[in-house]
């Protein structure tokens, strides 16, 4: 059961919470436009679901509402840019634009954040480059959820990447995935519907494969992008590692089994090595290799050819990264964003505490 | 069976027969060092194993053995250079001499490659970069072997994509990997034992998912890293998309379908977007985000906190990426290289062709 709320009535709500708490204005926004970018694109997990899981990381003091973001090292081509223990909703933004301004100077920008919370979805800040003829990369590390290959212990988060790459006709490619099989949040869908999970998603607390879509409740695993060894999960489990390693060790911030967690009632880890999460941005200018005409001519072919491959049999096409959250985005700016009962529980509660009509 | 030969004389005879096909001496040289790499980090199938396979190559005039590789476009931090079809592994370390020179100057350097051939494994080049204090990304293009996510058509390359990273009293990470469940050298290996292959590496050629370890020659695809769409396999489609743009599209070298093959013997492609393979490379010096003393400190820590990681029954240790690599780096540079009897008679009808004693 699902009831519909218009975009715009979720932004002022979530915008509306974030002044509450102590946002600056102009910061609310940015954290509302971030954060619904996930209900737009069809992560639903990401979006208003969390809203609350924000507001609680400020009631323990972990999000500081009006930080001091800064750049506290730079080059031409680089920047390590302190969070100042701020939403990462606000935090990734601003680290993104640096990573574009300095794009605009140098060819390239590459940001390396410490001291952030979670930035929502990644995609949302990559393709802030896309106005601006760049493609765009954006990437965190997250609490540890992930056993590498062979190992029995959470030592990675599900540790997305998103690049973002412009189009001429046709729209921009624009990928954004977990590092594992299966992102957590489609092992929830699955919780919902009592089904089990496929192979290769997750290991139990003992470090045996399983399909009990709970096991991470239980104290298991996710499985890094390939499953098991056989299946590659050893470069999975790299790409985790360089996403922890860009995000955490070039700036400064904790990582591997030292990341924050996100939610609340979890103690952070001791012996923190460093501050708050980690993120890491890019931005490349495209003609800083060749003219952006003949690029994006050439990637609306590179689109094109890709979009009319020969299909398997049950399937009608092929899916360049991006189509199907650009087509929801389409579908619910116009027609609304569909919200589960607990979803819409959990909003009320924070409409209650804070003295605002959701 | 396999007879086993010195890094020096297998060397040797590499740096020779690249002078006779008409190499400047120190591009031999370089082109040797690149193709023996390989062979001593175990990955026989990309090392002297292929050599008779880039002679063919010049033979029917695709590659050309004195090329004037050069920068035709540049910024502070990016360059794209056309390798003038010469030896790809000539042409990737002048490119990635480039992204260091430019990381000098401007903190990060990224070089486009246009106009290449097959360049050796991934990870020799971006491993450049480990001496200058920096960190090293390479990738590259390569014929079309496998079928997007849904897809029953050849389109991508296995792309693959390397990551070096500094550390301090540790050993150098240093991840290389193909984007696809497993690369091509694995299902030649079955080949040879007669054994299938798992679940999840390849497709028929009417797309069905077949076991068949000779698939390939029957016309059949590769598979994304990840398998199918339930395991993740959008994912390692848009990394070898990302790696296919990257190196092509930002340079002006062919891509998707229309790159060219390294056998000899197949017809290029018709209609070609773009002038012979892509790669593309990156090195990010650690000082332009923190000092390196600092870096390498959390990196030995990441590393020990990694390697202890609880382990699944049967296996003892949790291995860092490089870490078997380094360990057969090691043990041949010392005992020797083993070489099937193929290989050797191979090497020893390009002596004779050439007047060289193996």
């Amino acid at each position: 059961m699902s009831t519909t709320f218009s975009y715009q009535k979720l932004f002022d709500f979530s915008r509306t919470i974030f002044i509450k708490i102590g946002c600056p204005e102009a910061d609310a926004a940015t954290a509302a436009k971030a954060l619904l970018s996930a209900d737009l694109r069809g992560v639903d997990s990401h979006g208003v679901a969390r809203l609350s899981g924000y507001i609680r990381l400020w009631e323990v003091q972990r999000v500081n509402a009006a930080p001091a973001i800064r750049v506290v090292h730079e080059t031409p081509s680089t920047a390590v840019v302190d969070g100042d223990r701020g939403l990462g909703l606000v935090v990734a933004p601003f680290a993104m634009q640096v990573a574009i301004d300095k794009a605009k100077q140098a060819g390239t920008g590459w940001v390396s954040v410490r001291n952030s919370n979670h930035f929502g979805i990644a995609g949302y800040h990559a393709m802030m480059a896309l106005q601006h003829d760049m493609i765009g990369i954006a990437m965190t590390n997250a609490s540890a959820l992930v056993a590498p290959t062979f190992a029995k212990e959470r030592m990675l988060g599900t540790n997305p990447i998103a690049v973002t790459i412009p189009a001429g006709a046709e729209p921009a490619f624009v990928a954004d995935f977990a590092t594992t099989t299966a992102a957590n949040g489609k092992l929830e869908i699955l919780q919902r519907k009592n089904q089990d999970a496929p192979e290769g998603w997750v290991l139990t607390k003992e470090g045996e494969p399983s399909t009990n879509a709970n096991e991470i409740k239980n104290g298991g695993m996710l499985l890094p992008l390939g499953g098991d060894k056989e299946h590659g999960s050893h470069k999975g489990y790299a790409l985790g590692a360089v996403v922890d390693i860009f995000s955490a060790i070039l700036s400064g911030a904790s990582y591997g089994p030292w990341v924050p967690p996100f939610p609340a009632y979890i103690p952070m880890p001791v012996n923190m090595p460093g501050e708050g999460l980690g993120h890491f941005f890019g931005a490349m200018r495209i003609d800083a290799f060749r003219t952006a005409g003949e690029f994006k001519d050439h990637m609306d072919n590179w689109i094109k050819r890709f979009r009319s491959a020969k299909t398997i049999a049950g399937q009608e096409r092929v899916i360049i990264p991006g189509d199907p959250e650009r087509e929801m985005e389409t579908e619910r700016m116009q027609h609304g964003i569909p919200l589960l009962q607990p979803v819409i529980d959990d909003l009320q509660s924070l409409a209650d505490k804070f003295g605002v009509v959701l």
